[in-house]
């Protein structure tokens, strides 16, 4: 719960500055529906100009209004609103709603002008949402400040948009439908208010029971995951994000200047904060719409009770993309389906109870089916039939729904027909579908929400004794060095623990040949310089070196091939190291995304990260659980658990690295990347090496 | 063109066997429909117990009927149609609709008198649609021999679906949108006429400018494939596939009996047939929509006109899905925009004109932006607002349409407010969507069409000089033999000029060593026996044999290795082979699909295809064209192809095993299944050899 937001939901007063009279305007829209939809506080116009507004008193400013005002509304141009914030401050104002256009989304001069807003807000310590929104509604109580024509009806569902189109979409597509909303809000440009902000605050909402977000970008990523780990433990979050792809990402930062961030930390965020992630708006309606009206099922074997057999096919399919399997029904459960139905039906699962089933056979095979121990949830289909009332079939479902604790969704195919069956349904908060493809996400969502509610709350996280004192020193010794070789970036791996080949840094023939001598041949040797940084690209690498002549040979070459590559380049000598024995490689690294911070990469190395793409991503900190679900969800997860009669490598040691590399960019948040490529893991219970890295700080 | 089936579509006269008086009755639904939609034959309802039915004159039966009648409608119970059929062919009727179901779907007893129905059809060389359908329409004559409640808009879909179903919920759900239909029509049990035949026949007529397709199971599955290729290089045909997943094929088959077949058959039949697949209802109706209105683009560079950013970052991320691209405005375009739009819009792509945006701003916007040459096609999306008139945007989106030669399709959210705007569009042939994430797949199914129509008519395939005579009197030689192993398999490879690597069997060990010295050491030996196919799990292989000795020694291990294995296998000796040149393992297969014939596998070996499954399938026979497709369908192919620094290798080669593959397996059906497992394909311009292979028959 968000205390400092409840003005903008509960206010007992709203002042809306730049009301107008003309009916044109959108200012009049507001008034028109802050008068229209039972808001029982005070509204006061704020109009110089007039004296009454739709037959309420007009006040010439805020300062002029002698009651108190919760909040107000202002739609005013962008250059006018710093002085009516400053008015609404003075006043003792805790919550604006800036509507007007034309800061961040417009350029520099807007950014300008939008920072001075926000500094005299928290001047203030008022909370803002907007600029550039288009409002919110709290359904409970009929505040309506948007000017968006109609309401939705009253429910569960939260809506969330950082686009106030996508808001006014919403509400004119679920007219008539019966999709409840508790609230539907608009965030526009998000100076202050964000989606982070109302999810936390909708969370402790008693009338919102689930949350659907539409999402551009995310500005405090970090907050977003923990918010989302909490919340949904309790309460279901939907989300869809617009711009995953590149195309979709130019689309959005070029209107709202958000910055987009990259797809793949959005993916990792949403599995990590427990999101359920959707691709259309229509999944976003039909999810919300299931996780507010029906109990999540206790497994995923779903019964189809169908008058078609095609319908149930598109469904089955749809199912089986989202993780869900046709139940077995029992033996028993057969027996009793085939009493009443059609001789010629299908009494297996898909239940095809043939095209004239009417219903009393749906009534039937949906008590029996719902009633099997092997069933978890049911789809009822029914594509009408001239002779069969949608109507009459819609309650059948209804009465078997509500006899039965499992979750029901029913699917009656068409429009025109099924229009009093949809509304009869939803009045009995049964979720109702157009198309048979659209039912898998919707028991997908009901399962993850599921899984949520059963997962426990994780353990205090982070290792101890480790320094970030004593990277500070590493760091400060090189203040102004951008890109960090191998032979400076071990230095820093180690002290966080992680588990660096041996090797000893020569910056003479001698030096080397008393250091593969210390380490024991046969040796690698690698050039050492910051300035070149793809080594085996400048022939600066030999393995496998097994005496001092060859040594000394190599030592001379390298020294040659990294003056060709790069004649200024700085050179610091040559790594010595340990040949490392036989093992899988894979890569670790961290890039810092600008929303949400320290992004974690693993993957198998080689052509399974450089073709198929097989890499994990989440942000850090990491937990154990955390990384041990990132490992498994790679493909080539296998190649490391035993795969045909290969060695089982050692996966235990990958986790420690990744939980150690996790604390290093958090505590260091100087360090902007990091790869460790490759970490070799070696066979079980003999750990793994760091066998390259390199990083690059701010 | 099928000139058997016009009798289906233009009847000079329709009787209805089994027509009732009774309105609860399907049957009675029939002739109401036949007379109230303008159809202008005669009309003959059969029924022995009625004088008049819903005012005509009623026959007892089809050969008191002094007329010609050209088609029946039968909807009688299942075990009355065989007599009633045996009249239809004596009076000379030339095609039959059979509604009634108690057929194939129903099991055994219902198969059997299918077939006997058939059998009959054929005898009086009539045409049969159905059983267990709803009937066909021809929304131009007015010809409506279903019990549908309702007709769609005239058009140019022809759509077909085995499911009754399907087809009537798409009329209800398409009432009141004007999408426009010239056939509509449901197939049921396709004891006879199947949906390539329908294909054929709606590629033939003028009305149909695109065939949309609801697919259950494909039984002619080879004629499938040359009746796509042949008809989409000219007329766009788009389909949904019901059972791609297991169980969604598991819904298909326990519902009509029909063999759902393998999606890998499908989809490779998809791809050479030139159909464009979808996965949703939805998806179906809005690509036959715009292919039905709309002209392909010349390129995929697509421009976005919006009043918002939200849904057009969702349409972008949509585009991406589908291979589109936001096209790069030149700089005149966007100067040209300026002038007109709002100060603080967006003159790049997307154009974003801001919430306001009016009827003149997207005219201005689209005419600028679908001139600039740059631009393919365009989008043109509207977020209702309230001093918006979306009839108004849609007259401005359709006459830029007009004036323009480049595809438009618009996206006006939301359902109550955009009714009307819907109807206009869609009277001046203007696809509009409700949410922007369909915009994508209509795009990509208009891309589609002119790639189709731009393919070239492959000439001849087949290679010469390849002998069917050989293989017989090989296959003959071991006539109750089902699992060949690769000494057997070698020869059968060979006869079609597949590269088997070089080889002799051996029965003795002086024969052994012979052989080894005419290849030359080093060797490769493999015990040879039908009833030991997996030779390296019974340990009967040996790699890289030097001399006699080591031979002998091998000769005897592998000998009791086979023993031990399985003491009752018939061992035909051993495989003496050259040790083969280093190169890349790929595995080139067969498995005969019971709906379309040969289907034919390439994949890198290894990992590749086990965990990866990086494997692509075609239907043979292949063409170097859908080879050559083939092998770059995959993601590994690159490794084939000089990826980073290795050897590129002889593609070539494997291109004309997979040829000659092709050919062995069409020419000798009695081959069920082959697997060369490994085709070691060497450096580029070296080819490639057969490693190991076996095959079953029958």
């Amino acid at each position: 719960m968000l205390p400092s937001l409840t003005p903008f939901f509960e206010p007992a007063s709203v002042a809306i500055i730049g009301a107008s009279k003309n009916p044109a305007k959108l200012s009049n829209g507001i008034v028109k529906n802050m008068l229209s939809n039972g808001y029982k506080g005070n509204i006061f116009p704020i109009n110089p100009k007039e004296e009454l507004i739709l037959g309420i008193k007009c006040f010439p400013s805020i300062t002029s209004v002698n009651d108190r005002v919760d909040l107000a509304v202002i739609i005013l141009p962008a250059n006018s609103i710093h002085e009516v914030i400053k008015e609404c401050g003075e006043k003792g104002v805790k919550a604006v709603t800036v509507i007007s256009g034309g800061f961040k989304e417009v350029g520099k001069d807007g950014s300008e002008l939008e920072k001075e807003i926000i500094t005299l807000v928290k001047k203030y310590h008022m909370r803002m949402i907007g600029p550039n929104c288009v409002g919110t509604m709290n359904l409970t109580t009929g505040l309506n400040t948007t000017f968006i024509r109609g309401v939705p009806s009253i429910g569960g569902i939260g809506f969330i948009s950082q686009s106030g189109a996508v808001c006014g979409g919403v509400v004119d597509h679920v007219a008539k439908q019966g999709i409840g909303f508790s609230h539907l809000l608009s965030l526009g440009n998000e100076a202050d208010v964000s989606e982070t902000d109302m999810i936390e605050y909708l969370a402790g909402d008693k009338n919102t029971t689930v949350i659907a977000a539409y999402i551009e970008g995310i500005q405090d990523g970090q907050r977003f995951i923990q918010v989302g780990r909490e919340v949904t433990r309790s309460k279901p979050v939907v989300v869809l994000k617009a711009g995953r792809s590149a195309e979709g990402a130019k689309a959005v930062s070029s209107h709202t200047g958000s910055l987009a961030g990259s797809y793949d930390a959005y993916k990792a965020a949403f599995t990590q904060g427990g999101y359920f992630e959707v691709h259309t708006t229509k999944d976003l309606l039909n999810c919300a719409m299931a996780l507010d009206w029906i109990k999540p099922p206790e497994g995923n074997r779903a019964v189809i009770v169908t008058n078609s057999g095609g319908p149930a096919a598109l469904a089955s399919d749809s199912f089986s993309d989202h993780g869900i399997i046709l139940a077995e029904l029992n033996e028993e459960t057969k027996k009793s389906l085939a009493e009443k139905l059609n001789p010629a039906a299908q009494v297996d699962n898909p239940v095809d109870m043939l095209g004239g089933a009417a219903e009393d056979e749906y009534a039937h095979a949906l008590e029996f089916a719902l009633a099997d121990e092997n069933v978890d949830m049911a789809l009822a289909v029914l594509v009408p039939q001239s002779l069969v009332d949608p109507v009459k079939i819609a309650q059948a479902i209804i009465e078997a729904a509500q006899r039965s604790d499992k979750p029901v969704i029913a699917c009656l195919m068409g429009h025109e027909s099924v229009q009093q069956a949809r509304e009869i349904l939803h009045a009995n908060k049964i979720p109702m579908i157009d198309f048979p493809t659209q039912s898998g996400v919707m028991f997908h969502a009901l399962i993850a929400h599921r899984d949520n509610k059963l997962r426990h709350k994780e353990s205090g996280r982070g290792l101890t004794q480790l320094g970030t004192s004593m990277v500070n020193d590493l760091l400060s010794a090189h203040p102004n060095l951008k890109f960090w070789g191998e032979h400076l970036t071990r230095d820093v791996l180690k002290t966080y623990g992680l588990p660096i080949v041996e090797g000893r840094l020569a910056k003479t023939i001698p030096e080397a040949i008393e250091s593969a001598q210390e380490l024991g041949y046969p040796v690698v040797i690698k050039g050492a310089s910051n300035d070149i940084l793809h080594k085996s690209d400048a022939r600066a690498v030999a393995v496998n070196i097994k005496d001092s002549n060859q040594l000394e040979r190599s030592y001379r070459e390298i020294m040659d091939n990294m003056q060709r590559v790069n004649s200024k380049a700085v050179i610091d000598g040559l790594l010595i190291e340990k040949m490392a024995p036989e093992g899988k490689e894979v890569i670790i690294g961290m890039k810092r995304d600008p929303s949400f911070g320290p992004l974690i990469m693993f993957g198998i190395g080689g052509i399974f990260v450089e073709l198929f793409k097989d890499v994990a991503f989440r942000i850090a900190p990491l937990t154990p659980a955390i990384i041990h679900q990132m490992i498994e969800s790679t493909k080539a997860y296998q190649l490391l658990n035993g795969w045909r009669g290969e060695p089982a490598y050692d996966i235990q040691a990958i986790e420690d690295a990744l939980m150690r590399l996790s604390q290093l960019v958090i505590e260091n948040p100087a360090i902007s990347e990091i790869e460790i490529n490759p970490l070799r893991v070696l066979p079980r219970g003999d750990g793994a090496l760091v066998l390259d890295c390199r990083m690059i700080l701010e």
